[in-house]
């Protein structure tokens, strides 16, 4: 193996700390919780009909199908979250339960392979036939990555055999063979579970398949465009109002896109799959367009706290620059795409930009999509709000104020939990010659070296202190390379190695520590934070003018309860002193920014040519993941300077 | 008479200078143009249908309908345009082609009175039907509009005839008797048009018409909720997503209004109405409610360039403050409304404050709503465009990034039109006791004081230059009191009577000048315009931290003609130097501002941890009314401050 890739599950094991602690709401409260909410036995929530859909189809019940038509993939991705918890926590009654729920779905599955309760129960004439719409494929695909999850995890075959023989349904029905539909789905995602599944058995026509879907993607002639015509529809809906199929990346082939466009996710769901395809088939153009769009989007479509989608009308990416943070979309979901893209660029080979966007969008948008508590999410992630304008205005209607329990498209919840079930997965990678380490968080680590067991140790409270302590543990003394990532966001990392300083500097983003090593051998990291002013290039129009701050890889933001309101008269001088200080008792436990600012005073009239005058505010800036933990109100990481 | 009144059209003649060119332009280009418009020979534009649709139902000619259910309305707000004209510089063919038209809608008229094409010719059987969507009382008030200004003009009453016998046709229709329909329109407009045929045929049951539909607005049992569902319909439509009724002025009594709410343009009407009911029935709660409302239209709602509706979807009042630059809505046809509100609050008693508005909305979002040339128009007047932004944002998608020739909902274009050429009507008022000057523009007005013909001639270049020269010429001596509005934008007036400096102090913003007149006495009034900063209150979240150029009733904007483009990377130092420049072949001749700025430099990266380099900028600000008159590009209002 060259590249690099992930431990398996089992054998990262988070202890203690900030993700740690979100790891745990999500096994312990997330998981649990969805898992009720999927059986509709939530008191006053929507229900969902997941399971219910599945047990009807199956000839369990009588009833009808319930909900949208994308509504089996809820449940695919509440099976994979399920399968990574069973991975890393064993708990026979849970295995049971997934057991029970894949007998459902096998027996919901049609004869030919046919697996999609939707389309089973209400509309069985009509399969295929709105590729551009029906998230069908889509569908498929989170099955798919469910049964690839389940095996992992379980070893068992029950539901990959039941994807598989979806699969071949799918590898038999698409193609551009005379028979087949030269399709291709409007909701990227089927493509990086086939790479999954190509993976998990060993199956190469499973990633020619999903190659087949990237290649044919916006050719000419365009089949969604064909599909479209053919239903007689004489436009297209409304959400591709600006962008036409670009909407779905489907207008022009993936290989020629230079910047990313369309729905948010989408384009991030393609680019995993590209990213897998390059790799797995050694296709250095696909490889290439990764690369292009990667530069683009960091250089020019990423929001601070990492997330990725300005326009909420259709979710999507719109022009270079334009990242208003009142209208952000930022959904959960995207970033959660840009970690799965970085973690795949990753793999191309080692570079410390590919872990630093992860982070951020891992410890700011994404994070910012769940509660304190774990029970309550966030679909967008402004990165500035007033409630009483947000609930006003029609660009804002998506926004919600408060982080709410469930959602009608449900879509975020399940996908925080998977990412967060799966979170071993994202933390290291293994290299012929040792491991990289991306990054930290208290736990252990087991991988091997040089044909040695080794087992790590992490110590840490990152991101709220410094340092990073390892103790490195191989069953025997074992020569191997130990590459900790030192992020681009720090400067003046220092490192010693058994209390010896080491000399060399980090290459790409990484410190080689090459050695052999042995037993108790112990690495101390320490990684500088102290608070960043961070600007942006003022082609972000919005936010020219302002600063945001920022301490290791956290964003910070300014809330209402801290503040009062009207957060846009708050300023801080650009002479400031700041200072971070441990607030144990307050969210948990963070870390808060804090300094002396200024405050603009209301005027006596709308407008005055008196310069505003300006009192003292005390400012205290609090992780941006963390806010809207205390009530409603205004929030704000794009700071006036004055 | 007790209250300030408007002079008589064809008593006031500008002559030379901004105004007057503008006013031209609508005599000479906009109304031959838009009747070209409205018999659809103009190639290449949309179809206007409007002279069409009354040649149809008068049996001129075979044809169907075309456009929209208020199509009518351009016509008759262009019928009201060309009167003035008339008034002003009388046209005979101009009376004649009127004469022409005016016979035709006698014709299309219904023998009970009823005029409205489309509901004659589409749906016959749905007349009264829609109160809440379909205009038939809007689009009757225009028309009574129309007949009430061309029999000033002409002193005909064939068109008056018209209306008085469709107003004639309402009083039977509406109203709380036992056959009656106790409803009231969706869109203001019939109420103000009532108010003015009662003026002009002193019939007073119209102004009583109006009041019952004043007062009925928004009263329990709710008339338009009632219609809503005897149509069967589950909910309102889209652009009452957020306000419901509110979107109409509908949800409640309007004396028991607060703030501004739904869609601005009728709000402003109803605001005319409720004014000018107010006067003329003496009726102190409706006198209440005005004050009221303008004191939260003034205070929390207007946009530095006098427009309002912050929020283009249902073209809406928001939130208090919320007035975001990029998003702005400022509909030309509402900153008219707010003219016509002021205008009307000026009437029960000279405050400078109305003036005030009233020029700031004239000065800025009006003007800017015509090109230089009189050819094109905007509906939207932002104040902020980035086009490439706005072109992919759903919140920006009624921005045009340049004016356009017509719209397919002509609105606009014909209520500028009939302003324009109505001016006459805002610059002064008749008192008993002599005359109040508002607005400063070079020409000549006739009125009677104390029992004297008296001419003014108004020399000046304003908004330009500074003086005002007024020279008074009464056909004999006589004493009576000329009132000078001192703009609130002004510090440092001076005023000389015949070389002799006046002492007095303006009081409410108007300087009272009482003495005995005599021919040739010369009145010389300096306003000094030096530059101002403008700063908004910080509750305006968008622009807090930013400052804005005005120089006496004008608001500057950058252009990126002028500085290239990315206006958020230019900055104005708070102590750089401004001055005003005249530049007489710019844009038909204005003042510029200039002064050095800064601009900073685009970064490297997306974001960075070090504060932005800056490089000097030479700063040259233009009218905001004259901006996107050189082509497309970015434009800012409210600039950053460094």
């Amino acid at each position: 193996m060259n590249y690099p890739s992930a431990l398996p599950l089992a054998h990262v094991r988070l202890t203690r700390g900030f993700l740690a602690e979100r790891a745990r709401l999500v096994r312990d409260v997330v998981i649990p919780y969805q898992w009720e909410a999927l059986n509709d036995r939530v008191p006053g929530a929507e229900p969902s009909g997941c399971v219910h859909n599945f047990q009807v189809a199956a000839g369990e019940k009588p009833g009808k199908f319930y909900g949208l038509f994308w509504q089996d993939s809820d449940l695919a991705k509440w099976i994979e979250a399920a399968s990574y918890r069973l991975a890393t926590h064993p708990d026979a009654a849970l295995e049971a339960e997934l057991d029970r729920l894949i007998a459902t779905l096998g027996k919901a599955q049609a004869a030919d392979g046919y697996l999609n309760t939707y389309f089973q129960l209400v509309e069985p004439q009509n399969r295929w036939a709105n590729l551009r719409d029906c998230h069908e494929l889509y569908v498929a695909g989170h099955l798919i990555e469910a049964g690839v999850a389940h095996f992992r995890a379980t070893g068992k075959r029950s539901l990959l055999a039941i994807v598989c023989k979806l699969a071949d349904l799918i590898e038999r029905t698409f193609g551009l063979g005379p028979a087949q539909i030269p399709g291709y789905c409007g909701h990227e995602e089927v493509e990086l579970a086939l790479v999954k599944l190509a993976r998990a058995t060993g199956e190469a026509r499973y990633a020619r398949l999903a190659a087949y879907f990237i290649d044919q993607r916006g050719r000419e002639p365009n089949y969604l465009l064909a599909e479209t015509r053919r239903r007689g529809e004489e436009k297209l809906p409304w959400h591709m109002y600006f962008d036409g199929l670009a909407t779905l990346q489907a207008a022009r082939p993936v290989r020629e896109l230079t910047e990313p466009v369309g729905h948010a996710v989408r384009q991030m769901y393609l680019l995993a799959a590209m990213a897998d395809l390059a790799r797995d088939l050694g296709d250095d153009s696909l490889r290439r367009a990764c690369a292009t769009l990667w530069t683009s989007i960091v250089q020019r479509h990423l929001y601070l706290t990492g997330g990725v989608g300005g326009e909420p009308y259709g979710e999507k990416f719109t022009e270079p620059f334009d990242l208003p943070p009142d209208r952000a979309y930022a959904e959960t979901c995207a970033a959660i795409g840009v970690i799965f893209f970085a973690r795949r660029m990753m793999e191309f080979g080692l570079r410390g930009e590919y872990a630093d966007v992860m982070e951020r969008a891992l410890y700011n948008n994404v994070l910012s999509g769940m509660s304190l508590d774990g029970t309550r999410f966030f679909y967008v992630n402004p990165l500035e709000l007033i409630p009483a304008v947000a609930k006003r205005r029609y660009e804002c209607h998506l926004v919600k104020t408060q982080r709410v329990g469930w959602f009608g498209c449900a879509c975020c919840p399940p996908n925080l939990a998977r990412l967060f079930a799966s979170l071993g997965e994202y933390l290291a990678s293994q290299l012929p010659d040792g491991l990289a380490l991306h990054l930290y968080a208290e736990g252990e680590l087991r991988f091997t070296a040089a044909g040695r067991d080794v087992r790590l140790a992490v110590r840490t409270d990152y991101p709220w202190t410094e340092t990073v302590a390892i103790e490195v543990c191989p069953a025997q003394p074992a020569e191997f390379t130990l590459r900790l990532r030192v992020p681009g966001w720090c400067r003046g990392a220092t490192t010693t190695v058994n209390g010896q300083p080491v000399a060399a500097a980090p290459v790409d983003g990484y410190l080689a520590l090459g050695r052999t090593w042995t037993a108790g051998d112990t690495v101390n990291l320490t990684l500088p934070m102290p608070v960043e002013r961070v600007y942006a290039d003022p082609r972000v129009a919005p936010v020219a003018g302002r600063v945001a701050l920022q301490r290791g890889p956290v964003v910070y933001c300014l809330e209402e309860p801290d503040h009062g309101d009207n957060l846009a008269a708050v300023a801080l001088p650009r002479t400031a002193v700041l200072t971070a200080r441990a607030e144990p008792g307050l969210l948990g436990g963070c870390v808060v920014i804090e300094g002396q600012g200024v405050r603009t005073r209301r005027s006596a009239s709308l407008y005055q040519t008196e310069p505003p005058a300006t009192v003292p505010q005390a400012l205290r800036a609090i992780p941006y993941a963390l806010w809207a933990n205390r009530g409603e109100g205004e929030m704000r990481v794009w700071i006036n300077e004055s």
